[in-house]
């Protein structure tokens, strides 16, 4: 399996076969590709939107068609212009569910802050992204947009987008050459020059360096997204080669407490039970990692009856492991009685098949951590055992005398391959990273140097602030005489840095 | 809609387009229908297993075809008994999540405790089912058995059966005749006759009682398990007309925890996730009915950090809502500010027009209670609201002024409709079934007059004890001297009939 | 140790001596005993009534003094009756948490349902049962009052009673001969005859059928609360000698759910907070018995954060225990490594010696059972083991090796020795007691005959609903249409007897 | 009231007002005075300690003794240098609830790893601290300690550390003046000089600072615990006349987690039982403030079936309140109708006198923050308020209409004043403590400036993983070529320093 190693057209880094869960390129197994970091929730509708999503059977290249949007313009590419009012309604639907982008598009909207702002963004294509991408142009930026995945994107909405005017280069399915091809189309036209990057894994970054170092003179900064991407730019950081103020938004407290605790809370039921139907209520469950994800996967089990204890290797972690009341042992402890084990290290061989050989019949095992290696699948593939897949994303792994293992998604993630992200996870990153291009773009010069910087704080707040309609919740204000008393500023922000939440 | 209203081939009751939720025949609408009860758990089985099932080209009635199976039975009439083999292996996987009745098996094959027995069963037959009717045939009963809804069956489930030489008549999709006549085929032949009854809805019985009346003379008793035939026999009883004992075991105490409190605990969750994706945490939900479904909800949502409050009509139900945490409200209190609104009473229009006019944009409104009419779905179908059909199971109905209510299911039982049952429940309900009828077949002439039975408490807790293995649970035993101390049999009962749980 | 046997004037049954946690009567050992019964909620008072009463040093005996209270009227005997004022601010303050008691007061007053009652009681007098009997007043009855317990009494609450001129006869600190002397007094006093008993116990109800079983002659019926007086009546019953209606309302829905399941949730961190000042968290602990006070404790513990297992004997709570996420264990499995074992069986020697023996240090044990026998506390006074009284209530029973085993309240009732009972539970009694004598007044001729009767479902809900604005709670009312769906009357019952809650 | 201003002898700093809760001198109205820091657990010992300790009746001041202990050692001053004894059996049971700075003890004998330290200590002086300063000489150190708090010495604790060669100055009850000649006596000694200052509150490096300067050019470093000292290092650190290193202990993962939010989690059930026995299930609690403290108080309060509403004023913890289901209100939206009022801000007039006279009757309000200005309590210092003391800690303010609020411990700290602190809190906190000694006594020159530091999460890693034997908690270790992918020593530290846990 070198499933993670296509080596091409990449920025080198160290252990970069690690750091990718998939290539967005088929391997010659023609396995289906789909994503690249962990954080990136982008990625993650695309399994949801794909249920709204016709799959077209017109077969030619979008590239050899002749389309213009209704305005006459033809400055983009997708898959069929026709799609856009289809699209058009994704987009709208999405809207609801992404009121807080859609209250700083009203808020913001006066000022203009992005006035002047060209943007290139390299982003999953759809729903959601379009409200953040006509959010920016709301704020007075001009964007060309192409995806970071060959196969994520929604053709009807890349159709909406080219219609209201984006310059949209994406369709669902490039091949290798297309997706190069898009981002060039983005980036190198005529009379426009982009001044501010948005990237999700760092391939729009990586061929920006490449091919037109020069644009780097004029650009106010790129904001990246993803684990992947946040990894690249800071090993460029760390070679000195970073020549433009970079956001790291997949660090900030509200993207990662969702992402991660809240999130996981509620995917890893659900990406049990549509896998396997399976009842929690007494089923013995070992979690491997008391981290942010390991703490919502733990949490919501337990509230379902389940019967769980963990794995860990840092003290701290395992005390607050007690301390919520889990049991802290070692895998081979446990092995042989549990009902299922699910990884969620970011760690390799976790669950080796020495362990895998120890399982009792019908055990589940499924990874919620960050890559394919933290469960040993490649071990299963020997010819003494029998693989059957007996649904999508699950295969029965059977032994000789009989026993089975239900492995999930062959060891990927399962909340990326088996359950969906909520839209609110969607609306909380892409307020982040409107919010983050904003202050790039704003910054007085001298505020931010080349190097990679965490959202400040107070940003952070903002971005939390602008979602707490959606609970109708109601903040307190501090008095003037309260204010004073803490140290603090009424506006935020209101804790210090270190802060741990 | 005339849904639930067939009126055909019916006893007679009060009440009773209530207490069907579906029909088993096809409206001329040609709307599916899936089940009649809300605890016909086999019922479930349904949606998941036909992801397993392919569906036949075959389209030749299998009453017109001639088979037999490979020793040269041919008496039986299934769509294909080719397809014996994968049905097979079906069996065999379900047998894995079945090891309760395993177990029975195993324990009570020496004696044969059903020699003798001749029974007719007529119930949904899935792999779940087949598990039930072989462990009867091990432990030494003759068995035909036939369909109780015209879908659910699964084919090659079926053609193992033939296989195996149990007499079965059925198949998926048979129209009204095929049904009756199935029935018929298994009751009326020659040379024998059944002297006992396994009914899930009550058909069976309803045509034993008009056609073949004799065969009452020496049957030793029914065993029913469903709400709708429960509710039939105890019409037939108060009129005097019930003439064997019966059994009801839709109401023990382990089936009903489970079909309810435990099994709605997960079901809430699964239904709403695979239908829209929600988050929870943070929701404002109002659970209208706090029995054992609406407390199996409440606490999950409560679990995964929705805000959860109650409606109730019964004060001490209130009470303790109440004390487990829930603000008890009436639904027009909060109606507004909802974003869930979930019904489980068992009565009707629990949620009126007016309340669905009131709510906010964006609520998600479904039904867990026991027929389509707690929410009043007829209500909506109004000319000034647009349906639009976003998803399978999803309806967004959309007010003049844009507001979007999002109704699940039309209102149906959303964990009939869009989750599954865990195989855990099924083999409850299976073991159940057994024992009961082992039960009567084996009373003591004059333990059971012609009446209608609840399960005994020492069988409900031998079916509990069955199901421990699963759960590694290793049950403590009385020493005589504390038997005698508790004024109790060392193997049970080991309640007073009134106990609460 | 034979506090448990005192065998003088008492009813004899079988195992009595099981029944009973305590004697009335102090033994020679001097031991102070507190109550006879788990459930008489109203003896835990006795504990946080104990904070605010002022010990008298007034030695002299009450029937040797001559009082009068201010309106001359001298049929009582208390031991101070100038201490009534300060009574009076006790009962005050009770009243405001006994809204329910006060409501039914007020609803009922106009038609003065108890008006020609003559009730005479036996119970813990304290300001809550001051509250109980002062609205028996105001609804029409004569009431004449004394103590089922030599200890319990609030000697400046019963000045307050004999002040406001109900024939109040009661002291703190009463011998065995007072005792009998106080009831008598009671009963037999010129030109009144008892036509309805209240009783916490039997014993009134036993010197009645002693001394002048004349009187049931007239009575109207007999309000038993506790288990043991409850158990002496069926004994009475079954033996043929009952000869009036008695209501059992110790076995009401409502008040069992509070005494058991919701009280015990709080007490148990209570009671092993104010002895051990342990940290719950991360805490292994065993809870031997998985009924209502087994759930109630479980919940509490695992909420914060314990690691709980259980042992159960009945398979049925044994499934149930599972599925809320409890390992179901052998005691013996796990004794080595608990940190905590808490027994709540109503069974005797659950936890014996040789296990005791097996405990690793510093393990705590209690019991929140129903008697001081389920743990076996007289094996732990053999020679070679050390007792050291570290606080009130806990012992550090010492091995030879050092090893110390901490045990609460001598292995009685931690719930009763250790915590107090929320006056919201003696509500719930003091209105169930209120309305039983109600109904049982009021009923037509025949409802009830010579036996022993629960609480009727319609008025234990209504003990409910009057509780329900205490918590703001708001029930919703059945609309016609609804009541006539569901076969129910508007006003209740809403459930059926066999309901489980 | 001006019980937070003494203003004598203490380092001037903004806000010292606020920064203090009490006074440790008696003010002249003679209220016992406790501790001066949110997070001094060892003050929290006092309460619970007391009630082991008998108090003499020797009033003569120890200054004017002469004593020796058996050795005929007598440079200490303690009060009664024959409850050694007694002490000693005190100090043996503590040692049993701190087994990891018995681990500690163990480990770290053989290399004597504070050979040479000669500390000089001030902490509150009880079973806990002893067994720390017992560690302190076993690893090799000279010790001389005093009291930080004139109240919370056990004396029989403080005669057994000086019997066992300690140089011990302090008593239960000093003077302001025995206060600072105890410091004196403990830095001022011919022929020893510190070199290592362990501090509770910065008292003694005040002391220090002020009258023996030039100890510090021989000084190692100072740690210190509690916020208050922690907050006049950094103002002296700020003011550039810090000029030795400084250990910042407070702030350390482990010791704020437990001190916070696992402590809290269970202080505010244990604070409230103990004085109003209130039931939890039902009541509608508002907690302000959703930082570590509120987050455990709402946690417990929603395990046990309250209704919790938060108030907040940092956006980003709202939305977490938000996630784990709490309704983010304003207190005026909801004032009226809460049963409990919380405090947890740390901010001071969280609830205002407008808000105590809107409050519902019955309403409790108590402070679980850091000082007693959360709840503006000098405002019910009111002639129209009636103040009724009704237990200790309780007090019932009276309106003019007869309405109560129950206002406890006087608006001070619930968990100090009305409950206890686990003895686990206690050992997380001493070793924390004499890591850091070892830490900055040992490190190699230039690893510490002039300024003041966190503990290295190493360290903090290390304290955590002494205290997991208590839970017979399991760490896994990292494979070689798991450390090497993850880029992790495999002995920690395991995560970046921003980590949030």
């Amino acid at each position: 399996m070198d499933e993670n190693n296509d080596g091409r057209h990449r920025i080198q880094f160290a252990n970069q076969e690690d750091k990718q869960e998939f290539s967005k390129f088929p391997t010659k197994a023609g396995r289906r590709s789909l994503s690249r970091s962990i954080s990136q929730s982008s990625t993650d509708s695309y399994s949801s939107a794909a249920s709204y999503t016709d799959s077209s059977d017109d077969e030619s290249s979008p590239r050899e068609k002749n389309q213009a949007n209704t305005k006459g313009n033809s400055d983009f590419c997708v898959k069929n212009i026709k799609q856009a009012e289809f699209g058009r309604r994704e987009i709208e639907i999405a809207e609801q569910d992404m009121s807080a982008l859609m209250a700083l598009r009203k808020r913001a909207q006066g000022e203009k802050p992005l006035a002047g702002a060209k943007i290139v963004g390299c982003t999953h294509i759809t729903a959601q992204t379009a409200v953040l991408v006509e959010t920016l142009v709301a704020l007075g930026a001009q964007c060309r947009w192409t995806a970071c995945n060959i196969y994520s994107t929604q053709n009807e909405v890349a159709a909406a987008l080219a219609e209201s005017g984006v310059a949209v280069f994406a369709w669902k399915g490039e091949s290798e050459d297309d997706f190069w091809w898009c981002i060039d189309r983005c980036v190198n036209t005529e009379g426009w020059q982009a001044n501010m990057i948005l990237d999700d894994g760092g391939d729009l970054t990586h061929w920006v360096y490449k091919k037109y170092p020069n644009v780097f003179k004029k650009t106010q900064g790129i904001v990246e997204e993803s684990v992947t991407g946040v990894h690249r730019l800071y090993q460029l950081s760390k070679a000195g080669k970073l020549c433009v103020p970079a956001m790291n938004v997949n660090d900030s407290v509200t993207k990662q407490k969702f992402d991660n605790l809240y999130c996981c809370r509620e995917s890893i039921l659900d990406g049990l039970k549509r896998t396997t139907d399976v009842m929690f209520g007494g089923k013995q469950v070992v979690v491997c990692g008391y981290g942010e994800v390991g703490k919502g996967c733990c949490m919501a089990l337990k509230a379902l009856g389940a019967i769980v204890c963990i794995t860990e290797i840092d003290p701290i972690c395992a005390l607050q492991g007690c301390m919520d009341g889990f049991r802290v042992v070692k895998l081979n402890e446990v092995i042989r009685s549990m009902d299922m084990v699910i990884t969620c290290t970011g760690n390799k061989n976790v669950v080796s098949r020495e362990q895998l050989d120890r399982m009792k019949n019908g055990c589940i095992v499924c990874n919620m951590g960050h890559s394919n290696t933290e469960i040993d699948v490649a071990s299963l593939r020997t010819p003494e055992l029998t693989w059957e897949r007996v649904r999508s994303q699950v295969d029965h792994v059977i032994w000789p005398d009989g026993k089975r293992v239900i492995l999930l998604a062959e060891g990927r993630l399962l909340n990326l391959s088996c359950s969906t992200v909520p839209s609110f996870v969607l609306s909380i990153t892409a307020t982040t990273q409107a919010l983050a291009l904003i202050e790039l773009y704003n910054a007085p010069e001298g505020r931010y140097k080349q190097d990679v910087y965490l959202l400040p704080k107070k940003m952070d707040e903002y971005v939390a602030s602008l979602h707490l309609p959606n609970f109708d919740a109601h903040l307190t204000e501090l008095s003037d005489e309260q204010a004073k008393y803490m140290g603090l500023n009424k506006n935020g922000p209101f804790k210090p840095n270190y802060y741990r939440y």
